[in-house]
Formats: structure tokens, C-alpha cells, sequence
């Protein structure tokens, strides 16, 4: 038999967004920052345009790791906040766990800063107590190539499935014909080459 | 025992197209264009060398995506052309899935635009049926290496064959004696290196 | 006596935004799509920060190359905006070089679609009439990181200047205290590592 | 039932600084010399931190591999050091062995110098006997990338895991709140982007 | 007064391809092959559709180096073909330096294998002799990028110019509305990138 | 129970050299040539020195791929030497598997080129055959790293080993004592960081 | 007559470090940070070692640019340090420029942050009035390599001379025999392959 | 006038070898170490098979920097060698200079390790007093490609020419005819893809 296809499904999926702070940013180096801030932004985006539960969490952000990227903290003025008081794997903080499970959700995407860490152990936390994980690898970053290399052999290993914004939104979306405009936005706004491919139909087929 | 070497037959063997579309291809940046668009075109050529059933397919056409690349349009006029009407996942489509189907191979050799979604999808649906999966790495393209990465390891993940349009070809004819001046040729036509090899030969052994 | 330094004045510098199209941006693959994107917004928004007059043109837009992007025809709705019936050398387009001349400035800073071509080609005739040169080599794209090296070897031969829109803008506006909000602003929209720096000072001082 | 977080515990981890010798290191062409002094120090000072028992291997070290790095043999007067007289893998060496097995953990955290030999060949005996072993890619060095892959690959389908030295002193630390400044401290000194972190924060905040 | 804008002029240009010969190929690796082979044939094929004189030359090509790339005789049959007995810099040959200067025009166009020897040589000849020389960087290939940094360094030094096949074509053709289809051809069938836009553009304005 | 590690045994083993000819070699652009030149005489080296039987093969000798490269043909004048009439995989060749069985090894040390077809075609076919199976990376080439890690995954999945040169002559040799002087040799002679190591050290100590 | 060789003189050579702040670090990119503080701190050394006369400036330090570096704050407590109100070209500001003209040097070595704007403006103003400007390139950061190779372009063109921490070292001592331990120790501590030439040496010979 | 074409001349021509000791060696980053001592070996063939006059000095070899690398001290046993008591710049030692003015020769042929110091300095020198210098960039290596570019500007904005030993080969031999057999054997000794051209070449013509 086959091996089966764990398939992201919008009705099954929570968005978990750990430590994208303003300090911590600072140490990413294996992602271009333009090309980062884009990828974060357009997953923060496809939580939105999907309406899945999101969840929001820092590491001492009174500290120089600094607050949440604001951007984040306006998307998602009502998404359960937890401001780590100190624990460094996000699932060893109770509130945290409660407000996943609270999601009701088996399938967790997961996105953060810096991969190895404030990704990795959530992720292998999650994958021990039977949640399917697929993590945002473009919207997660650390200090190098190198150390983006272990930690996906490390989260492969024990089961998480490596996943990119875009891939995301077309796994949950499924069929262009649920919405055609909105996902077009989507990728309008945060894939350059494909807003130019829409400016030059649109303006050849306007008026037609 | 050893583990079982599922190799390809060009007895049970199709070749999948997946929107290898004009506008899409503006998308691609893992690979340079020129050697993306030879590899592509050499992925058509050994389809068409081995008579493998080949099936193209389409995501909106008449929108930003574009047509299909017309060269490979010209080349397989009569194979099953399924234009989907907004399944991202090709495999989503009926039509599609019927013309694997009925080709009757059990082997599938994929390749497409973008890798982590045109291509991972089918090829993870196709391997919960228990086809056998072969991807084209070389003939698939996405937006950079580190995209490209994820997708590979969620594909292998589930059990899929990473190949290039090289290694099909040679795993393809087993044996030059079955044919050496066809495969030769396909070398020459799609490997420089090796059309100078061939050049430098001829000239030399010419009248000898 | 030591080298004069030609700096730029912003009193005396004109900014020239040459075959910015939606099609011919498919062609830029020496700087990735999302830095590219940022650094082309980046210099229009300090053409505008510093009320330079600028230029706008475009190559057979009506044709494959494709319109002017969208952003910039609305950034500079009262720009003279040259598009020009065929000639590849904006400067070969008298309107275009009129537009220039009525300015009234001696400093030019160009940017452009393909650099070895669209920028370079102008920016080696404004040379010869004596108009000083700057670059923006950030917001000049091309095929490759070689072809972009024999440009820029082609263009300071001749006298230009490369420059980059940070160092444009910072040598325009000369001193913080000008306008520290503005510039602030600037460089926090176009640089997420600055923006960040900004975040967490904000974070920390606010209600000091 | 979701597979099992094997993490590191800082009561039953031991360190294993394999050939880090002054000879050696020349050797190392995957990691600048700059960046691999600081990582394989990082490592050292984090075994120190943590009071996790530390063991110091060489190979021939009176020839031309030469002594091994000063300053780790002064960071761990007192660990048991084993200057092998011609094992290759440390793992073949009683002494080393019993030095192991004397710590009583089962958790080994091994790094050293060449990754494919002297970093992979204890990490798979070590296995074999049922250790956890937590590769430290970066504190191991070899010649290229090319090499390193390899290595990685061998030990990861062995079922090492590959962390980093930040991943290892994070996943050790737990919380914060465990040690805030020693922590800190240890970031502060190894990581450039972290210590101008705390160095604007503790400039906005002192005297606050 | 401005430095003089020495530009490319279809009415007196010439191109000389000097040693592009099927074994010397091999030794080209700072340019991918089917790169490198397009960006040769670009540059026949703009000779060829300019009109321009073109000159062959190749060095003892009985011997290893082997025979000239058949495409590039097929496509010149009637072209000076100067076979050198033993000259390594072209300009050394009498015959060669002959039938340059038959062709009455002072601006060379050179491309070659491999670029700090067959290129580099004659351009410092020909620009001794007060020729404009201008060098069509990738059409030329050699051992890697830093002997064709040193290459380019030593031609820029002595008054070459850096072109590109593309840029040559450019400069040479002014103005599309000379032949919008002719120019229009030549980019389709050497630019992928291009291609697909005029796929794109076709498709949809087709049957308008 | 830990995993077996499964290691090579001097008195185990077998090297085969596939397909390392003259043409075939211009195919290799994954390894620069000096390098790759090297790694191949280091293994033939290394084999000859732990006195294991090697058997070398060729394809389609006599024509484009050319000869056998003739270090590797001097190096072993006694060996087997197979030259295959069209057997793309080398082990559908029965001479071939004939000698490979005739060593009465159980351990296959392959390298050869190029890597996805006369690497991992005999590996995966050995494997099936329940030998353990040893890649020599970096004595094996391929067009480039994409290709590369293609192949690498696919032998990887099928339960080949990845090793290098070096990690394959260190696990042969177990313990420098058992000739310090021989194996001293091969790394000067193959690795020059290593060598100037022992130039360094000897001057130093000699007449001490 | 051959050029006049321009080379460092201790007596009559100043260093001016420029806006190496804490923030603005984070903007470095073209340079690892492990490798760049080692860098900056390298050139700190070596102007207190050569006791040339050293000139701090920082730009708007109370804001998110950050405090100076600690560590050159600590080095140079006597040391002219200006913090500009708002100037961005350090020159620009009446007490630099003081404060470099009575050093009574002709020679200005200049570093800092970032590359095209606090270096590239202070180094023209300077080579205008006459000074022989040297760039320390590596102890020098900006936002990528694209950026820094238009801002050498610009500064080389201008007339300043590119150098290294390295090589300003070396030019300034001339003589290893003016001391040895000194400039040993600089080496010993900022190059970690020459320290460990230094240990292996140190160990063989001590006792001899 | 054009420019002249300053070539070198094997009657006007001398090497000089400056610093290739086996410490220093570990230094050389910029390059692969199998490519770079393949391409000093290289350039120290040529100098013999031209009978150049060679000089060879070295800087402290007593001390850590090591000896002499052995190949070259056997290759010019009767050339001068210059053991230099402490001159960086070995133009300040007397004896270098008396040595290089002994040779007649007024171009002279520069490398050695490191770039920007023991190559740039005796350069500058040299061109100081009329001497043409050709620097063999591939013979000499530095930290990495950034210190390498920095000092490949100082040199050429002082007149030195940038060559390779392959270049500088081909231009000294004017013409194969000269000795087809010798330089063939250069090339075939250190440029593996000739080899190869050769080996496939006389395998086809031998017995023809």
C-alpha cells in the first residue's frame, strides 16, 4: 500500500507564530531581510485570508530580543498572545499548549526565529503528542545555511513535513475556483514576478 | 535481504507535464533559463524517443499563468491535454487522473513548474496509490534552491525517486547496443559537453 | 591638488527611471524579485522625498516588454512619461532628451531595465554632453551577475558613478537634522533591518 | 503515537572534543577560521556552563597533527584527556570508551575535527552502543561542503542528531529564568548580532 | 568636455570568433555549457543578421584542441577561415591580420576560447593598432571566474570595452522600428525569458 | 538495541572504478578538475595501498567517451578490467558481476562517472544483492551539484553509505600503528594542508 | 618613470573609525559577523599598536543607530571622539575634520559602517583636500557584495587605495625585526590559522 | 595611438617566487588547495621550461611561517634564494633587488602568498622603478576573494598587469611551432581537461 498523503486541510490547521521579534530578527542571515520580511508577511497573510487560528508568542520581549514585529501584533489583534515569561521551547509553556489544543486543530504550521530553536522544539514537542507538523521553512530563519541544514534534518527526521509559504496557500486552497481573486491577491502582493505577469494580462485584456 | 531496486521500464513507464506554462516559467530561479528551458526540451525529446505515454496538463491557461509552452504543445499533439479548470493539485482532476490511468504504467515520471506544488502534489497523491514516483529534478523548477530543498524532502520523504532527465534516459534504454545512434543523438542535441565529445570523434575517426 | 568629488545636490539632480515594464523585470536575475521590487519602490520614494524631477520612459510597452509598472506611473502622475516608438537608447529619443534639458539639472541619476543596455546606453550619451552620472545600481537589473560586472566596467570607463539608492539618499539629504522623520521613514519602508532598529528604540523610549 | 522528542537533558549529557588540534585545523575549508574559533570556544564554554562532564581526545598530537588547541586545554584542567596513541576513532580506544562510560550519561554531544572521521566514526560506535549522540556541526569542521554532506548523511541515516552549538545550549538551558545573565553572558560572547542587542538595550535602559 | 560615447556601428563593425573548437571548449567552467553555447550562437546569429564581417580562426585544429564548432562553419561557409599553423595570439598570423583589415571597418567585435589568451591577445594587438575593441564577454570562456576577472581586468586596462552578445545586438540595431521582427527573433530564440513573453503576448492579442 | 555500525573492513572489501575515461571526464562539473583528478588517483591510490581488489570498467570505450583514463589502467595492470559492449548499468553486465563475486567481498567501495547513472545504477543493483555498499563522493562526478544531490538521495534511500576518500582510508586503517609511514604518504601525496604539515613538522624535528 | 608607490608610514598615518555602532552593525551583510568584529577589532589593535592617532565619530548615537562599539570606546579613552548632531559625511562636520588636521597625518586609513556612505563620503571629501586615503576594506560592512563592489568602484575612481587589516599591518611595520612578539601577537590573536602555526611551532621547538 | 601592447617576452622576462612556504600555505583561502599548489607547481614548470630566471625568497622560515615548500626549492636548485631576516616587502632587502637587477630582465613575473602583501608590495616597488609586472593571480593566494579583489585594485591602479600561468605561458611561447611537444606537456601536466583532449586525441591517432 501506498504511503498516505497528510495533506494540509483549512478546516484541520492552526498557525503558530514563535518569536518573530524585532531583536531576534537581527540574527537571521540565511534569508535575504527584504525577501524575509516578505515571507513572513505573506504567511501572517494567508492565516488571515484562510482564517486559521493563529497564535502568537515571544521570548522575553521586554528584553533586547525586543517586541513582536508590529505588523504581526495588528493582523492579529485578537489571536491568543503569549508572552513567554522565560521558557525557551514554546510548548513548555502550559498557556501555549492550551491555546493550540484550544484551536481544535491536528495540523500545525509552524513558522519562526531562529529555526534550530524557537521552531525545531516546538515542532518535535508537537510531533511527540501526535499533532501532523509542517513547518514554513521561507518564514523561519537563523544565522546561516548551515544551521538551516541540521535543523530540517533534525525536524524531517522525527516526522515534520518541509513546507514554503506558497506551497502552504496552495495546499490549503486547493482549487482556484473557491476564490480566484483572493488567492491572486495573495501572491500579487508578495511574489513580485507574479504581480508582473498580472499587470501585463491585465493590461492587455482589459478592454477586450 | 536487500532492499528492492525499482528501477524504470520504458514498458511501464509515463511521462506527467505538469504547467510548464509561459507565464509560470518567469517564476523559476533555482535553475538558469537557458539550461532550464534544454532540460525541459530534453525531458520531451526522451519521452517522445521511448514512445512513453505522456500526458500534459495546464493551470488556467488563459489567464496570468499563460499557455502552454508551445514547443511542447508541437511535439506531443495527439497525448491527453488536460487544461484544469482550477484544481491546483493535478491529481485533484478526474480527467487527469483517468488519463494515468489509462496509460496502464505503474511507473509515473514527473516534472513541472512550481516543484513544491505542481509537481509534490501529483507525485504524493500518485505514491498513496502506490504508483512508483520519479521526479525530474533537473526538468522542474521553483523560485530558489532553498524552496526547491523542502520540496525534495517532503517528496523523498514519502517515497519518490529523485532523477534527472539524464539518469531517466540512461535507466530508460539499459543498454546502448538497443540503439546507439537515437540516444546519441538526444545526448548530442541537449549535452554540449557531449556533442563536442561526438564532434572531435567524428572528425577524427572520419575516413579512418 | 586632490581629486574634485562630484557629490550630488539636491537642487541640481534629476532622476531618470528608464524601461521599468512589467515584462522586461522577467528578465532581471542578477538581484532577487522581492529585493529588487523593494529597491526600485526605494528610489522612487526618494525621487519624490526630495522633489527631484524625474523622468519616466519605456521601451514598446504596448508589446511583449509590457506596460511601466503600476507603482510608478502612480507615484509620478505629473512626470514627463516618454514612451518611446523604438529607439533603445532613451537619449536617441529627442523628447527624451528635452525632458532631460528642461530640468535644468546636471546631475542624473539613472536606473533602468537591463543596466548593460537600458541604463548603460544613456548613461554613456549624457556623458558625452557633459552631465554628471550616478548610477543606482541597485535599482538597475540585468541577466546576470557577469553581465551586470561588464556594464558597470563599461559606464565608470567612461566617468559614471555607481551609487546605490541608500548612499543617493544619503547624500542628498546631507544632514539628519534636515528632516529626521522623513528620512526615517524612508529608510525604515525600504530596509527591514533598520525598520527593526527603529521597533525595538520606539519600544524602549516611548514613555521615557 | 507520535515519535518520541529525544532532547537533550543537561543531568545526563556528556561532551566529546574530538582532534580539535592546532595541525588539524588547517585543515577545516568548510567553516571560515574566524567562525569555526568561535563556535568550537562557544561549545566549550557552554560544556563549562552547564558543568557537563568534558572529555579532551587527540590523535598523535606529538606529530604533525599537532597539540591540541591552548585554550581548551585550558578551559578543562581536570577532564580526563586522551591522547590516543594511534586510533583513529577515538571509540576503538579502551581509555576513551571507559572515560565515556564513567560519566554515566547517555546523552553525547560530540564534536571535533575531521567531521567524516573523527566526528562520525565515535558517533556511529557510540550508537551502536545505545548512546544518544547530538552532533555539533558547527564545532566539527572538514575540508569542503561537499565532504560535510556526506558525513551528515551517514550519521543522520545512523540517527544522530545534528544540532548547532546555540540549538545544543538552548535545548540544555530550558528557561530563561534558569540563569538570565550566565545565559546572557555566554550569547553575549559568541554571537555579534546578540551582544549589540544588549548593548543599545542596556544604553536605552540604564538609568531607567 | 564630456568623454566621447563610443558606440557600436553596424556600418563599420566586424566579428572575429577566435578558437571556439570543440576540445578547447572543455576547458570553458566560468560559464555553464548550454549557457555558454546559446550565448555563442546569439552572437553568430547576430553577425549573421547585421551583416557584419565575420572572420574564423582557429589554432591547430587537427590536433586536441579540435575542430571548430560545426554550427559556427555551417552558418559562415564563405567567411574568412583562417586555420593557424602554430600563432597562439591570432593577430600574430599574417593571414588572419589581413583579412581583419580587408574588411574595412575599425570596431571588433571579438569573442574566444579561452578569454586571458585567444581573446585578451588580439584585442591588445588590434587596440595597439588604434582599433576599437570591443569584447562580448559571454561568448568568451575560460578556466573559472577569477582568471576571467584577471582577463577582463588586463583588456579594460588597455581601452577594451565590455560587451554582452546582447548589448551588442542592441547597440547595433538603434531602433526596433528597423526590423521589430527581424531584432524580435533573435532575442526569442536566444532569451528564454523572452520568449515566454512573446508567447504570453501572442496568445492574448492574437485574433484581437 | 542501537543501530549496527556497519564499517568497513579492509579484509571486506572491494573498489570498483567505473567508467573514469577521458571523454566522459569533461562531463564533470561538480568538482572542479584539479580537485577531482586528485580524489580519483587518492582512491586508486588508497586501494592499491590496502591491497583490495579493484576491478575498473568502461563504456563504450572505443568511442566518444574515450579511454580509460591511463594512471587508472597503469595502476592496475592485473585487475579486471571490463569494457562493456553497452551495458549502461554496469552490473547488468555479467562479466562484471562475475569479478565483483569472484573477490568474495561483501563490501563495495564505487565511485565513477558520472554519478546518477555509473555510480548509483551498479549501487542500487548491488544493494538489491544485499552488499554493503560505499559511495566514494568525491571520487565521483556529475554535471552539476543539483544532479549531485539527486543522486546522493536516491543511493542514500536504497542504504548506500556516503563517504570520501579520506573517511574511506581512515576506516580501513583503524589505527595509524599499523603502518604510520604508508598512510602518512597518501595524505601528503593527496592532501596539501596536509602535507605542508608534515614539511613543517619534519623541518622542525628533524636533527632534533 | 614608473608610478610613485604611495605606501603607509607610521609617522604619518592617522585612523579614522567611522559610525562602528551598535545598531548599524546589524546592517552589515556583505561580512559574517564573527569575521567582521574579529575584523574591526583587528584594526583597533593595530592603530594602538602603531600608536597612531585615532579618531572615533558616531552618528546620531542616541537614536536607533546605537552607542559606539563598547570595545573601541574602552581601547581609545583619550582618543578625539565626535558625536555628530546630524551630519552624515563625517567631514561635513567642523570638529572631525579638526580633529583630523591636527593629527598633523597626510595619511588617513579610514574604516566603518556602512561601506558607500560613512566611509565612501569622508574618504572623497578627503582625497579632494589632498590627503593619501587608505580604505580598510575588511574592517569596513555594508548591506551586501553588490553594494560594497559600487562603493570600491566609486572610491577607487576618486583615488583612494583598498586595503586589509592585514595589509595595513604589514606596510606599516615593514620589518619584523622592529618586533617581533608585537606584531606575532597581533597576528596570533585576529588570525586563528596563524595561531595555530604559532602553537604546533611553539610546542616542537620549546625545550629544543 | 592606440595603446601599446606591453607583452611579455621570454628574453626580457624574469620569476619571481615570493613566500610559498609551507605555513603560509594554511592561509590560502581564496583558493582550493589542490588547485592552487597545482597551479604554483605550474608556474614554476613554466619558468623552467622557458629558463626564466627564478628568484626565491622567503620571509622567517625559521619561524612559524615554515620552511620553503619543498617541489620549488628542488626545481631551481641554483637559483637565488633570499631568506629574508625580517623585510615584509622583500623590495627592501637589498639583496632581492640586487638579485632581480643581476637577471638584465625588465619584466618581471610576481607570485606568492599573500596576495596583498607579499605579491602587492614588491609589485608596486618594482613598478616604482620602470619595471613591467605581471602578477600570476592564480600562483598566489590570500585570506579570501574579498582581500584578494582589494589588492588586485591596488596593483592594477599602479600599472601591474593581471595574468594566470596559463596565460602567461601562451604569451611567452608566441607559437605552438616554437615546441608543440613541450608545451603540451605543461599543459597535459597541469590542466587535467587537456590531458583528457590529449589522451582521447592519441588514442584515435596512434596507429593511423
Amino acid at each position: 500500500m501506498g504511503k498516505q498523503y497528510t495533506r494540509l486541510d483549512k478546516d484541520n490547521a492552526a498557525v503558530l507564530l514563535v518569536d518573530h521579534q524585532a531583536g531576534l530578527l537581527s540574527l537571521v542571515r540565511d534569508i535575504d531581510p527584504d525577501k524575509f520580511k516578505n515571507n513572513v508577511l505573506a504567511l501572517a497573510d494567508l492565516a488571515k485570508y484562510f482564517n486559521l487560528p493563529t497564535i502568537l508568542t515571544t521570548s522575553f520581549e521586554t528584553g533586547p530580543n525586543g517586541p513582536l514585529v508590529p505588523e504581526l501584533k495588528e493582523m492579529f489583534p485578537d489571536a491568543p498572545y503569549i508572552a513567554r515569561p522565560g521558557q525557551i521551547n514554546a510548548w513548555d509553556n502550559e498557556d501555549f499548549v492550551k491555546a493550540v489544543k484550544a484551536t481544535g486543530k491536528k495540523q500545525l504550521i509552524i513558522a519562526g526565529v531562529v529555526t534550530e530553536v524557537c521552531v525545531a522544539f516546538p515542532a518535535l514537542s508537537a510531533l511527540e503528542e501526535d499533532f501532523e507538523v509542517f513547518i514554513v521553512t521561507d518564514a523561519s530563519g537563523t544565522f546561516n545555511a548551515m544551521t538551516r541544514d541540521a535543523a530540517w534534518d533534525r525536524m524531517t527526521s522525527a516526522g515534520a513535513q518541509l513546507m514554503t509559504w506558497f506551497g502552504t496557500a496552495c495546499e490549503l486552497h486547493r482549487d482556484w475556483r473557491n476564490d480566484i481573486e483572493g488567492l491572486g491577491a495573495l501572491f500579487s502582493n508578495h511574489i513580485p514576478d507574479y504581480r508582473n505577469l498580472i499587470t501585463s494580462y491585465s493590461t492587455l485584456t482589459e478592454g477586450k
